[in-house]
């Protein structure tokens, strides 16, 4: 929960952006962004927030009592739509130039709106709006992120213990999301990864029903969710005596991936670390290995603004935090990645995930 | 996985409706309808498919590999934009009057396809054309129904072995998610809904750091996902002997779910359904403490078409899987909930969900 303040903060912070974009006010329909400037949690709302700080939510009457409790803004319990019902409310405070969110309104939400405005009244996409906001994190924000790294570094750490050939993915990635919950987490932050041998060259695959095998990588890639908050890492294991060609992948990756550590200033594109992972990985042959970027931000969301990816020419600005993830994989053989969520400080960055970075022998 | 064919079979039903609507093609941007006509699990993705009945399925370079593996039909994996390769494939295919989908494309993508679009093509929405495909499971989506709705039963059963007054919520949770893993689910079907005494008056409440407490009310609603199709439950529990009010609180609901259950037959529409649990609360003085509708379809999503809510006059059919799930809460007080996952049969309804329906006096 952020201090008492917070939220109005926030809509002022807002205000002051809609008064840039000349907007009387915004329709918000993200629902973590509604989370963001109301403190509601509930998974069906809509939010005006207009120019002047002020706000009110809308949501349905299963989240009457729910809403009362956590939203620091009037709440309107509609049946029926909840965007005709706030149109309505602008409409009555003669709010006309109406923001709305291009990114995360349906063609068919916006078919809805454009068909119950008003004369006088006229909708204009934004981008980024709130988002931009969210990226440079408040003090009690970061609490939250920390808390929800150390606990799945934790759990990651603990759960080690029962990885052994022939325990499956799926029960390395329950035993830590088990230990994670017990730990204080709300739940994983996304669908564990555990992968093992060459299944460690697919990126993005989840944990499946393969066991573990001696002599072969092990890959996991958790986060826990913490007072709203997401945390994100990847670390590898090796479960017997990793060969040459494991560990001259692994070092290369290590030293990518400090790099771009290296790399984080505030101040400088978020692509300057993007090329630092990549200008590493290329001197050792394995550029077109790494098919990923190198982070992203995270916070109410696993995946939020920036991108540290190539061509991202956004500033890096001391507050936001972001994963340092760079990565290689070779298909038949397997892949390696080495994850830290961090936080960008006055000059340079510290790292959230407090996890050992050896390739850790099993 | 379904057997062989059966994604072809999927893509030819949407080339008839396809046809019906005078459409070449649709642009699928909605990550569980892609799943539906290809197989591919990835979390990047779009699809062409077209009234001839073929399909071309677009990732980008992190999914090479597993779309290699998934995919049941051509793949092109790209760099950059899917949407603007989309297009390409669409122009060089002779593809003029494109589909895509109103309630899941975005506005922003909808600008940027409108953009892209060359002359003698144009866009038209589309409302459910595969929703309305996926309504009716197939033997092997109601095997996986089935399994993961047996999963579920069984490590809530587990579970419950630990609750006692002085255990957290999400103490509780946590111990029936990790038996479902354990059980072979992929993961939770949504966030675990376990709460006590008056917080069971919260309808989507999530599991919290409170205790549960001797002589209060426990409510359970949770599901498991296996091999990519969901699961969903609800059932109470009392730390205790359950007093008088408790009793008939139970029983009011516990009789709306059972005039629920005998009210589903295909044919009839769905809110034949919701209307017989409404008349039987409304008997005990309870309908203004329903505050929801009485069920929800379920498969690749946890909410699915059709809605068993007011005025839905969509016909049920069999094969339809769908939860019936009336409640009644008193804000103060408490809530209680009782919910099944069934599938229409031919003459009725078959009850996926095996946990007894008791009131648990634990």
């Amino acid at each position: 929960m952020p201090p008492r303040g917070e939220y109005s903060q926030r809509r002022r912070r807002l205000a002051a952006e809609l008064e840039r974009r000349k907007l009387d006010a915004v329709i918000v329909t993200a629902l973590p962004n509604i989370r963001y400037l109301s403190g509601f949690t509930g998974s069906n709302a809509a939010l005006l927030a207009t120019a002047a700080g002020d706000a009110v939510l809308f949501t349905d009457p299963r989240y009457q009592i729910q809403a009362a409790d956590e939203a620091d803004c009037r709440v309107r319990v509609v049946k029926g739509s909840l965007l005709k019902a706030l149109l309505e409310t602008a409409r009555r405070k003669g709010l006309c130039r109406l923001g709305f969110e291009a990114q995360r309104l349906s063609f068919a939400e916006h078919e809805m709106l454009r068909a119950g405005l008003w004369l006088g009244a006229w909708l204009e996409p934004q981008t980024g709006l709130i988002e931009d906001l969210r990226m440079v994190k408040s003090p009690a924000e970061l609490e939250a992120i920390r808390g929800a790294m150390q606990i799945a570094s934790r759990a990651f750490c603990e759960a080690l213990c029962i990885a052994r050939p022939g325990v499956l993915e799926i029960e390395l990635a329950a035993e830590i999301e088990y230990r994670m919950r017990r730990l204080g987490a709300e739940k994983p932050a996304f669908d564990s990864i555990v992968l093992g041998g060459a299944r460690t060259a697919l990126p993005h695959a989840r944990a499946g029903r393969e066991p573990l095998r001696a002599n072969e990588l092990v890959l996991v890639d958790v986060g826990a969710v913490k007072a709203g908050y997401s945390s994100d890492m990847t670390r590898m294991a090796f479960l017997g005596r990793p060969d040459e060609r494991v560990k001259r992948l692994y070092e290369a990756v290590r030293e990518a991936q400090q790099a771009a550590l290296e790399a984080v200033r505030p101040g400088l594109a978020a692509d300057v670390v993007d090329r630092a992972a990549r200008r590493l990985l290329a001197g050792h042959g394995l550029e077109r290995a790494f098919v990923h970027s190198t982070g992203h931000g995270l916070g109410l969301e696993i995946h939020e603004a920036p991108r540290l990816g190539k061509g991202e020419r956004l500033r890096l600005a001391a507050g936001m935090v972001v994963t340092v993830e760079p990565g290689a994989y070779l298909e038949g053989f397997g892949g390696v990645r080495i994850e830290d969520t961090i936080v960008v400080t006055s000059n340079g960055c510290e790292i959230l995930t407090p996890a050992s970075k050896e390739l850790l022998a099993l």
